[in-house]
């Protein structure tokens, strides 16, 4: 049995979808640092290669051949790494494509892992693309047993990572492409400790980071031992590279002394072992510096709290969304309201001041508050910031209009109109100077379709889609309370929340007071309860038929929605996939 | 061995998605008409219960529930319907949900069979939904022996149909939600016509009509006899009752007669017999009226040529987006350019010259020649147009944006301002009048970015959206041939196209001629070749790089933009699912 403890380094990378070139540059610089740090193992998360997810890229042979290129480049610059073992996601081709990782040891390819359990659930669609795999091959590594596999592979305690503990795997690498929402870390992390436990063998967890489209990844790599306690964990939202040692001893000694663990091991020994290749990579020497102290403490990263996870999720969503397409600059229509408020917030903290621009847009039923409060805004934030009044162009329209549509009152068709205005004025200033339009709309305003097609939902990124706007309220008080100062003005806070598109206007004129909303669209939307479900929780009925019915109506909007960062477990877009024509009614 | 004739009737239904009660009396209607026909049969197609596809419907408890209800009631209510067995498509709930379909018959439901193959590539996401069926089972219907299965099902040699004809089955009814696009009415008819002849039975093939989102079901079912010999069809984009009286005694006297299939049946059937439960509905007792003759000619509706047959789809696709969605009108921009006309024709086949109404929203860039050919088409269509000139709101437009924008030449600002106030104008007709927007703008717009995101592309359904340029053309020569009188004017069809966006503009200021551009979009969009294999094709490199580049630059507009009917292969939206963030690129 060999004591020297496996040193292994977690490569939590943020990639980009497509990016192959970029993505192998990051993975060998990480690779050689790794080696320098005296790691006997670097991995990097679930198709790293490609970025995740690829998409309908990988049904682009040219796309899959790039990827094994690249691949192939990784592979023979490994040679000088002596003594390191990498775990690279990447896309593999036989007979049809996988999803899979490489194990490449010192200018070889030394075996490839398939993932077995594909997920085709929510918002992904691995059964659109991949080959399940059939086999779960475990490699001998440093004189360590590792078993290798991928993501959902890990959620079934009957999958490929039994049989690599049965054939005597001490440690398991589980690489991942598994998006955020928020709870899911510490969902994650007790399904980790009782497959570690279960299984008697360290369990390391890699996991990406970054924005991609709707999804943002939050890292959060992790190491459990034998005894299913956590060990290491790398930080969230943020790129990381985790060093552990792992002391595999302790995993064998703990067989010996685990009578039920052991017995039911030799008993599925006995049955039904799997057949396990298992590849043999020659012992890697220790790094100058690898002198490493059994039992020494390692780095936990500490976990954040429920807002500042979500609020690091939004940030990290939108300011990648913006790096990855290609944008220094963001604008946003700032209208003293609490939504626009939060989302410049947020905007500067994932791109800085400099970089984000603010345009408020008064009509005459804009209330003075709201201008002042804007600007307050602006200056608490040390934003630049335009004033283009629509009024002018507004009353242009309505005149241009009046022939065709009489003179009575145009009722939401007016108010619909100033909000598209508004949503042409940003949309030149992005032709014209070039930053990304973010709309400012939350997920209270997108369930229900109180929100102006082509006019406040104009834009390339929608930072709030799936906040709840009982949430905005939370995040940001939780803004206010971690600066130097508060930043979103209280007067901002307080008044009650109105588009301002006719006189005296308030949300509360058409929807719920939020606070009985969000319950409501949290049951429905989020979690699919039934009417007569909803009623037992102690919603009222004609409310809930209303909201419903909002909803349901609202598919056509979201459809032509922005995309925005998912935060929760049904988020709109690729989460939840209702057609546009549906008549199905619960409620008749 | 029977010798009296099984007469079938197919149902091509014409459902919506959720409405359990609408399409429940949809089936009801016609299981009698069936029964008065004499019918010994009457099939649905897939999922007719619940409408196809219902994606997410399928997630809520509730929606599978009630699919089962209805299914109850019409269990019940075939009680009165002597001699009729039904063949229904729903939703069948055990402890899990399959695609399935139910054998009714004289108040029971006689059986059940899941779909084996689940379709999870292009628009389909059957595995997010489905648990695959297990069991091929046959059933005695009138003395012969009938396989039923599911759309996808057919199209494996090996699927659950070889199963069902080793264990005897004479008869094999599939039923299907299969999508339209150009050519798939061929490929369908020979694969069926090989499955017939090959397993020497009668196919009988039944597809559902209608539009739902993005997808167009054309019909055109088709029966096959055991020679491979289509024997009766139904209407291309019609709903249709097509009743057959099938000569199953030929099905045995030609397996008497055919060695091979005789041989190959009884080779299989030594040792592979699929274990298939045959349940036996009592003998229906014929209806009067059933006195035919063996062999009498049955009815074939003649296929359509290729653009009737696109053209029907998008009328089709059009007219059935509009009903299901609840308008009874439409309103089109008509710019006097081509699409427009094409599309408001469209509209006016779909829904009546009534319920279309154009509008003119000319500018000091539109030329006269583009107000007259517009009033022209809108008068030789019959339909009603409004005028409504956007020079002094674009005016007023630039007058708020100068002070922020500068006074230098606007650009692409000035030309998308245009674009979008006249996008503002559709929306404000629709939200005062009532009308659903269609856009105007076609596939090979769509697939370069040669269009205004909130400006032409703001609406509810884009009809062309799958229709390349040069298409788009062939269609208005094939409008023109079928009438008393060409409806889309001359000088329409031949000026140059143009955006009218600034003096003197043409498209090929931007694009490459459309003879040109559209090969290289259907090798790039629709059959994912690689620069390499355009280059091989013949295609001028610095053009396909430049197009690829705009393609792929456009993903985000794509995304927001409204549904349209799928006509090809590959059309944009749930069949070609490109990330936005993407940095692929073929040619560096």
């Amino acid at each position: 049995m060999n004591i020297i403890p496996l040193r292994i380094a977690l490569a939590q990378v943020n990639m980009t979808v497509g990016d192959l070139e970029g993505n192998a540059k990051i993975i060998l610089a990480m690779m050689q640092q790794a080696h320098t740090a005296g790691a006997h193992i670097v991995c990097f998360p679930e198709l790293a290669l490609t970025g995740y997810p690829p998409e309908d890229l990988l049904l682009k042979p040219g796309f899959v051949n790039a990827n094994l290129c690249k691949l192939d480049e990784l592979v023979a610059a490994s040679h000088t790494l002596r003594g390191l073992t990498a775990v690279i996601g990447f896309v593999d081709r036989k007979q049809d494509i996988y999803n899979a990782a490489a194990v490449v040891h010192e200018g070889s390819l030394v075996g490839v892992y398939h993932k077995h359990y594909l997920p085709n659930y929510g918002v992904f669609d691995e059964n659109r693309y991949f080959q399940v795999g059939q086999q779960a091959p475990i490699f001998l590594i440093h004189g360590v047993h590792v078993g290798i596999n991928i993501c959902e592979d890990i959620w079934y305690a009957t999958g490929p990572m039994t049989s690599q503990a049965h054939a005597g795997a001490e440690v398991i690498i589980n690489i991942n492409g598994s998006p955020y929402h928020a709870g899911k870390g510490q969902a994650r992390a007790e399904m980790l400790s009782t497959r570690a436990y279960d299984n008697g063998l360290i369990v390391v967890y890699l996991n990406i980071v970054g924005g991609q489209d709707e999804l943002v990844f939050d890292g959060e790599s992790m190491v459990f031992n034998e005894q299913g306690q956590l060990i290491a964990r790398a930080k969230q939202f943020c790129t990381d590279l985790l060093i552990v040692d792992l002391d595999t001893a302790s995993v064998f000694r703990s067989r010996l002394h685990d009578p039920r663990r052991r017995k039911e091991r030799l008993q599925v020994t006995a049955n039904e072992v799997p057949i396990v290749p298992v590849t043999t990579c020659p012992l890697p020497t220790l790094a100058a510096n690898n002198h490493v102290v059994l039992g020494a403490p390692q780095r936990i990263e500490p976990q954040m709290e429920r807002l500042q996870e979500i609020y690091s999720a939004l940030v990290l969503g939108t300011g990648d969304y913006a790096r990855k397409t290609g944008f220094k600059q963001v604008v946003i229509g700032l209208s003293g309201g609490i939504d626009s408020s939060l989302t410049a917030t947020i905007a500067v903290d994932a791109l800085g001041a400099e970089n984000v621009l603010g345009v408020l847009m008064p009509s005459g039923y804009s209330s003075q508050g709201s201008k002042t409060d804007a600007i307050t805004l602006a200056e608490n934030l040390g934003i630049h910031y335009l004033v283009v009044p629509i009024e002018e162009t507004f009353r242009a329209s309505l005149g241009m209009l009046r022939p065709v549509l009489g003179d009575d009152d145009l009722g939401l068709a007016a108010e619909n109109l100033q909000s598209r205005i508004r949503g042409n004025i940003m949309m030149a200033i992005s032709n014209k100077l070039g930053p990304l339009v973010l709309t400012t709309g939350n997920k209270s305003e997108m369930a229900t379709g109180y929100t102006t097609l082509y006019g406040d939902m104009a834009g390339g990124f929608a930072v709030l889609k799936d906040v709840l706007k009982t949430l905005v309220y939370e995040l940001c008080h939780y803004r206010n309370s971690i600066g130097e100062k508060a930043l979103i003005p209280q007067q901002v806070i307080d008044k009650p929340p109105s588009a301002e598109l006719r006189p005296g206007q308030k949300d509360t004129d058409s929807l719920p007071p939020y606070n009985e909303l969000d319950p409501i669209l949290k049951a429905y939307v989020e979690d699919d309860r039934s009417f007569e479900e909803m009623l037992a929780m102690g919603f009222e009925g004609k409310t809930v038929e209303r909201i419903m019915r909002l909803v349901d109506l609202s598919e056509y909007k979201r459809r032509q929605a922005p995309p925005g960062v998912k935060i929760t477990p049904r988020a709109f877009g690729r989460d939840r996939r209702l057609p546009i024509i549906n008549r199905y009614r619960e409620v008749l």
